[in-house]
This record gives structure tokens, sequence and C-alpha cells, in this order.
């Protein structure tokens, strides 16, 4: 359960060789490795687009309209961080723009996930640092109640422990706990080599149903062809 | 209805000259050109900006979370074809990514329209291979529950005949019924020849109100204009 | 409350210098410079990225699936002016393309606000003519029952009066009262003067924390950091 | 595709027997009953609670903010009949209210089912008048623009044709296609006296696991117990 | 535009009558009576079924998360009134509870209409204090931040003046701004002495194709008939 | 993280006592009194109204558009539990129905949370089986893919340990951690003490303001009175 009001600050990172590797696979490919989970709910979208990062978890968690605990954050953001910032309730206020951004890339930080709004998105961009977000809002907010800093959060229906791995670009953002980072980066370069091979060989043609041999399970399931 | 677990293998697809030639003409002129009708919803998005499509579908019904039908359909599909899935529930998952498009891509279809989620999409754009979708989500999904291929589909609210002709571009996609596809070409070469001549004049200063002799009826219905 | 039917001839525009000069400062900046109100809601989306407007409101109130009054408005746009159409319920249709973007420029216009759909976003963006609009669709429009022009409407969510400053860009849209565009322009000239002192004070390393002395106030709120 | 402005005076009504027998099986076993197919969009639901009907359709394709095509359908109406509404856009006013209400029942119809607004809930309530609906507004509408009746629509993702036998209870609204009625009221009966069963079963503390045998499925899929 | 931060105490209210009688009418006969116009969003329900009531509105503008201006506004209401909260951003949290609505209670307010959310919803409902809004929420809210009270608000769509009439029921919520509240009282009289007359017709078996004499207009459109 | 296939068979449950008693002060009090958090996302609603439960939860992740893992979970019940079931992707579809409700029942559950949708609801409320659920959906589910049985979820936006107290009535579902059960119903105790002493005064006509001493601060804030 969420406490308020509290900063931690020493976090366990995950190792630093995974999270800083898991990012050349991309969110879908590390999704599959660590067995179909972790995936932020599809309306976390990237405010540009091409931007493809990973790097360890310093969370916060935010009360709605008020951006206070982003600043409390900065003060704990090490260089490979990303930072990963909740909201106590459903909230699309601009609660990050390009003064904060640059404050958080003075510090080492890769990008920001944010279950809320973002603004200056076009200086972001120029800035080159890339936010997940909920939606974009010019609405700026106050500085009036505390929430917490690096205790787990759920941001966008998916738990996050601080120092966890997350891995965001186009298709998503995905959470790999500390614990299985490497692992998991293991199993996506087993997947990775794989799909080279099986992309060669559909491209030549070669259908899915013979190459994953789904013809036989197909048929015992009642498919029929009709002419 | 929907029939599950069925696979129609001798589709009559529309005319070709119409399949192919409605494309250059984009989805809102096709859409008045066929009387205005035909448009599937609007959170039908393109994953990236600027391709303009048209083509015969082969259409294909999926269950929630399985894209095990997406594979049964990669054989159906011949060249100049753009697939179109619907599913029995709404879901966002990411049922469509690069191997398929691939796949896909060697057997002649132009595209992807997916009532669910699509994942791998930088990568798609650099394979030029567009996808309309209502998501984008790195969720991967399991092969395990039949659908159906090439019977009649509800996609994003439209019905969608196999064979019927999909128009698809930046301003979403629209569906044009076999037998009416060639008609709706003429249809549409004529309304652009028209809309030439048509924004010659709006650019030249010439006001709608007179050009489409609006200020009559206006006045009818009880317009009043205050100074 | 809307009257239903009339077109206001004579609206008082804000001050000229005031509704040109917001522009170069943007939605998020000018929201802070008027007290942190008057944006819409963030469903309001630009057709193309990178746009960047201000200008004087000419109001429009549509009825869902009719854009008539749009054809009625052109005739009151001025040089400088930005149409900023309201619906009497929500509806994503179509109002907007190509042809009314061409008589709206020919008339001066900069742009559309429009709580409906936009087409033709491909052609709007070749021609620069800038949009910001709850959806994208294809679906064309009726010509049937009166709305009104330059009466004060809803749109998003705010409040808009003819001849109120809209500011648009990436981050949203901001409406500036006329009565207050001056003071506005001053508050937001003063506001970006401190913004770079800011902004070189962070990227130096210095923390928000120290640089807002917050320091204290979170203390006396009782936020606790654990090691 | 959706033909404008036509009505089809002479429909084909589903066999008499199953359309009023399905009522009495209510939608969740009925959607069973015919393959797991046939369920409208969950938005559609009640306007009050407890309502349990079936009967056949009479298909109605409304323009936006347009109530005009009602008006036609309702002398299209026979007894045992039940009004299916749809909308060639999203659109939430307030179509049918409780004159329309008051003429429908006195032509013969059971209820109505709408993808769109429904007003005046408390008469149609007293009334004994059921109408499942995408939302409640008090907002009329206009009567400008032909849509049609008697003509296959897509209604809240389902298509409907003209005599099909709609079931809609508290659980939401199915389809079944005529030809398909009779042998659907068939299977809902066989499989209602094997529910009893089972009912008595799982009460008296048998697990689904042993009744349904899904032990070694589950093994066999790899699920494993923890202590 | 708003102003943070003022309290109006002085307010003009609408015409007692029309503010007390036009709760029989109803919020769809007061929405036709006033021209189609000033109907909140459809998101606003009521939380308990069956309340029907009008009043003159106080009017506050919250913060987000924030419900210190529901305590200020109290001490404004006077017998008849019903308050009108409107938020800076959308939120759902639980800004009105029972212990509020004790106190406006206390003070004569008939009900509150929130674009929010509110809790204790079976408890309002043994009072007998009618809530219409956009959720229901068991979540609290901190005393932080000013917002205004009897300032003109944005309320779900819809400007509401302090003064102005609020009709709300089953069907929705409906504003009446206070200078037409008397006009609109007689034109809702007259409506409904109308619709007397026609509910009988049409009870009675005669179509609103005759009684409102639309054969020859759908002619005139075109409308065919096909047997 | 989420471990997919795994079914916990013991886990420790809440204190008996607490996991009891939080249900009479409902999930508002229970809500503040955790320090407020634990709130469910608030498109959670009970199936009928007026139920008010607390219990222990045993925890079901399902895989979209497949109930078996509830099947499995029934094993796990005891008396005085609540299953709590979370999805790994949005889905709707009606997981839960009559069937498995009697079975639920049978072992001791006291009600359902499900992240997904639920049918028969008639039934439901004739048994006395209460349901929180975000749709209601007649559409059956398939039983062919692994899921888990109590291990931490993440439902509806809340994160829910195996054995945790859930407290869900009319205003929501909240989650209270086990090992701050019996604080929180020493808490809640309190509150509601405090609170039928608040209420009398308000009753009487004292305001908030006064009572809770808020003239102060407000003037501090800088409120401003304007007659």
């Amino acid at each position: 359960m969420f406490e308020l009001g509290v900063v931690y600050r020493n976090i366990d990172r995950a190792d630093r060789v995974a999270a800083d590797g898991l990012a050349s696979f991309g969110s879908a490919t590390v999704h599959e490795a660590q067995g179909r989970v972790g995936l932020m709910k599809t309306y976390m979208r990237p405010i540009y687009p091409g931007a493809q990062i990973s790097g360890t978890a310093v969370t916060v968690l935010l009360q709605p309209g008020d951006n206070w605990m982003l600043h409390v954050a900065a003060e704990q953001i090490q260089p490979g961080d990303i930072v990963v910032a909740a909201c106590t309730t459903d909230n699309t206020d601009g609660f990050f723009g390009d003064l904060l951004a640059t404050s958080f890339q003075a510090r080492g930080a890769r990008g920001l996930v944010i279950d809320g709004g973002c603004r200056d998105v076009k200086t972001l961009q120029q800035m080159g640092f890339p936010v997940w977000s909920r939606a974009i809002s010019s609405k700026g907010t106050v500085k009036e109640t505390l929430g917490s800093v690096n205790i787990p959060v759920v941001c966008a229906g998916m738990t996050v422990n601080p120092g966890d791995v997350i891995v965001a670009d186009d298709d998503g953002v995905v959470v790999v706990p500390a614990a299985q980072a490497r692992k998991t980066l293991d199993a996506a370069s087993a997947r990775e080599a794989n799909e080279a091979d099986k992309r060669a060989k559909l491209a030549s043609g070669v259908l899915g149903l013979d190459m994953y041999k789904m013809r036989e399970p197909l048929a015992a399931k009642g498919l029929k062809y009709i002419d």
C-alpha cells in the first residue's frame, strides 16, 4: 500500500548491464522475453516518435494537479535512471515541462514515464528528453500536497518498484523487475537471434502455418476449409 | 452472423481497376462519392502518417488475445489484398508485428486494418507496411482459439465482406462493397474534377455562400444577421 | 445561453499587438501567465505537429453532422482571425476539409479550433493551415440546420467569446479573454525572461528544491527522508 | 453497404415461436446457445432494470441529431417487433421519448434498441416500454435528413438484418439471425436443462474443476500448485 | 474567464416562480421549451433514480482533488438553491459526501450538480439529497488551493452563471439563464398542454407521419418505399 | 511481477476481526482511515445497489476472454473470502455468471471484484451474491490459457495481495493491506465516532467554515469576498 510523505534515498537498482542493454531489444521483444507480462496500459504514448530507452526506475507518487514530488524526485536521480510517476487519481494535468526536464537531464535521467499530462513537448523533443504520458496538457500544477518518492507505485496498471528496469519505445512501456533483469536480457537476446531466421523464411514466402507447424493443431480444433 | 472455425478459400474480389484506382482519391472523397456511407469509426488510426492505399479485403475474425487466425489468413492473401481483422470483443492486444508483416508483404498484401492492437510500429514504417489500428501495444497473443477467415465481419462499426474494396489514408478507413466499386470509382473521378474548379474559386476569395447559392436557403430557415 | 440562427457581424476584436504577439510564448506559458486558467480539454490535438499560432476568435456553433455554419462564418473572417467551432452535442464528423480551408485561408484566417472532426489532413498540412480538433474523420456533413456565428460558445470545456485571443500549439489551446490580452502579453513576457535564468541554473545542476526554496515548506508538511 | 433514403415494407420475420420463446432464456444463454456470437457492445444498457424481451427486428438507420426515420419506422411495426436503431456516426442525442414510445407501443412494439440516446426514462418505465441505449439525454433532435428503414444495419458493433430476432435483458442485447432462430431456441432449451443439474452439484460443494474434469488439462498446460 | 480566489456574495437569482416551477416539467421538456439548448453533457448522471428538482444556481469552481470551495460555498446557499460545481480539470475524486450534504441541506439547498465525483451515495439517498455527478468515488480530497464561488463556470460543457435556473432529473441537467426563466416556464407549460393531446392521438394508433404531416416533406427529400 | 501458471495454496489472511468488521464502515470511511489510499478506479461499479461487504482477498489473474482460472480459484476459497480478479489486458467479457457464483457461494465467498465483465446479473441479485465489475456482458469465455491464483495482482489500478482486506459498497472498492487491517479498523472506529458529532453540528446550521476553523487559512491564501 502507498505510504504518503516519504522519500526513500537508498534504493537497489537493477543490474546495470541489463538495465542499459534491454533498450536495444525494444518493449515488444522484452515483453515476450519475460513471459508476456509487464506492459503498461496502451494509453501511455510517447510525446514524439522514435525514442527507445531503458534504465532504472526512480518512482514518484503524485497528487492530482500537484507536481511537488517531481522536484523532490530530481534529487534522487542518478545517471541511467528513468523517472516513473503515478498519481493517486486519474489526472491529465501538465505536471512536467522543459524546466523540470532540464533539471532531470542534468542529473542524468534518460526520460520520464508519467501516468498524467506533460507539456512543452516541442522543446522536450529539441532537448532529446523523451516522455511517455497519458496526455499532453498546457495546464500547470500547484505545490501543496505530499506524495512520495521511491515507494512501489502502480503506474498505468503496472506495479513498479524503485530500481526496476523500464523499457520504453514507440510500442509502449514495459516493466522488468530488478531481480529478473539479467535473465530477461538473456531471454531477449536468444529470442532476437531466433527472430532473424524466422523473418528470412517468412520473407521468402514460407507460411507461418508451416514454419510453426500449425496445420495439425488447427485441424484438431476443428478448423474447416470451404472452397 | 459469424461462423466460427471456417476459412473460405474462394472469394470474389472486386473489380481490379476500381480496387487499385480508388487509392488516389483518398478516403474522404470516396466516402462522399458512394453517398456518405462506409466509414469505419474514427478510433482507427494509421500507425504512421502518409500512407494511402486501396485494395481488396481478406477478412479475419479474431478472438481476444489470440492471433492464430492471422496466420491462417496469410495463406489466403493474393497480391493487391488488404487484410481486415475484427475481434469478437474490444481488445487492444498487439496481435500483429513485424514477423507477420514480413509474411503478409511476401504474399502481396498492401496493408492491414485491425480493430485491435499492433506492435513493432517503427519496423513496420521502415518496411513500408501500413497498418490502421485501434491501439499500439507490445502485448503478444496466444494461439488457442478458432475464429474465421473470409466471412463477413464488422470491423470498427462497419460491415466488411471478403472481396470488398478498402480505402485507407490519414483521414480514416472506408469500405466500398465489391458491387459498387466501379460505380464509386467513376463518381470519385467526377467529384474530383469538380473540386479543382471549386478550389480555385474559393482561393480567389469567392465565398461558399455564393458559390453554393446558400444565402437564400439560409434566409428561408430564418438566419438573422445582427450588426 | 446559446442563441440559434443568428450571425453577429460586428465584433470587438482583442488588441492586435497582443493577439499577434502571444503566439511566440506558446500555450503553456500563456496559460500560466493569465493565472493558470483558460485551457481547453486535452482531447483537442493538432492534426499535424509544429504549428504555433495566435489570433482573434470568430466563433461558430454547429449542429451535429452539419457544417453549414462554417460556410456562414467564412464571410465574417478578417485577417488574423482563428475560427473556433463548437457543436451542440459531442460529434466527430469531418465538418472541415481542404475546400473550406482554402476559403478560410483566402479570407486571412490563421487556423481552426473545432470541437468536432476534421478531414483532408494531409492536404491541410501541405497548405500550412493548422487545425486543432477532437477527431480526424472522412465523414462529410449536411447543410440543413441553423447554428450561429459570433455568439459566446463553450468549445472543449472553455467559454470563448468572439474577439477573444486564441493561442494554440502542440501543447493545446488556450483562450485569453479580449479584455485581458494586453495584460497577459506583459505577464508572459515577464515570465519568459524569468524562465531563461531558471533554465540555466537547473542545467548547471542546481536543484529546484534549492532554487525554489522548497525544503522548508516540505519539512513543514511532514516529508520524511528514509535512508 | 447502407442505402440511404429507402424503406423496405415487406420483410421476412423470423419464426414466431422462436422469436417469442427466446426471451425466457435471456441474452447470456442465447449467446452461448448460438455459438458465442451475436452480442452487441456492452455500452448498450437498459434504461431501467428488470425487462427481458425478445422479438423481431425492424431496423432503422438514423443520421446524427435527427430522429425523422423513427417516425417513418413506426408505420412498419407489427405486433411482436423490436425496433433496432443505428446511427451513421456516434451520437448520444435523445432521439426517442415518451411520445414515440406511445406510438410504438400502440403499434405492438415490445421495445427499442438504439445506438444513441433516449429520454423521458421515468415515463418509459411507468409505461413498461423498455429501451436499451448508449446514453440517456434530454437533447431533442431535428427532422431534416433521410436515413433508411429495414435495411441491414450495424448497431453497437453487430449486424442486424430486418426480421432477425433480438433478445435483450439486464445482461445486454443479442442478435439471432432469422435463419438460425429455431435452431438457437432448441439449443437454448437443451442448455438450460443441462444448467439446472450443474447448479445443484455446484451448490452442494462439488467443484467445477471436478465436474468439468479440468484437472488433467490444467496439469497438461503446466499449472503448478505451490504450498 | 475564471477568476480564482474570489467569492461573490450578492448574486441575482432568477425569478422564484420560474425557478421553482420548472421542476415539474422535467429536463427534456425544458430543453425543448428554451429552443433545444442548455443541456449538460450526458455523463452527468443522478446518484439515485427518481429525483426531479429545479432551483437557482450557486456556482463553485474547484481545483482537482480539493473540495475547500464547497465549504466556502455552503455559506452562500439560500433556500431554493442548487449548488453547481465545476473543476479546473477533469477529476473524479469524491469531493462531496454526507457531511457536506448535511450542511447544504441545513442551509436550504435542494441538490448538487458536480462535474466530479461524489461519495456516501447510500446515505445521500436516505437523506433525500440528490446529486448529479460524473462519477461515484470514495476518494477524499484536500483543502489547500483556492477556487472561486459565484463566478460564471463551465460545468459539463455548459456555461452556468450564478442565479441561473437548474433543472435536473433522470434525463439529465439543463441550465436556464436567469433572464429567460419566466419565458421558458411559459413555453414549457404551453408545450406540455400540447403534448397530452398528441399522446392521446398516438396511443389511439394515429401515426406521427400523419399527425405531424411528414409524408410530403419526406417524399420531397426523395424517400422511396420498396415492397 | 506476475507469474503465470501458478496457484498458491497457503496464504496468510488478514486478521479476521478486522476483515469482518470493516464492512460496517463502508469504503469511504475506510479509505480516509488508512490515509486516503487504496481505492480502485471508479469504473468498478456494483452490479446491483445496496451491498456492503468486507473480507479477505483470494486473487486471480485472468487472460482476456478466458475464465479458466476462476474455476481454479474456487477451490482456494475459504468462508469470509472475496475473490479479486484482474486480467492481463483490458477486457469486458462476461467471465462470471450464476453457475460460478453458486460454486463460490457454496465455498463461503462473500462476493467478487473483477476488472472485467459479469453476466446473469438478475440471478446474482436474487442469490444475494454481490459483484463489482467494469462491465456487464453476456459474452461467455473459453478455458484455454493459464493465469494464476493467489499472486499479487493489480486490479483496477490498485495492488492486491492475497489475504488483504477488501471493502466494497456503493461508493467503490478499497484495499486494506493485511498488515494494516487492525490499525485501519481502529482508525475507522475513531473516525466514525467523530463524524456523528460533526453531523449534528452541521445539521443545526453551523458552517464547516467555522467548525473546521477554515476562515483564517482561507484568508491567508488570499480569498477575497466581493459584495
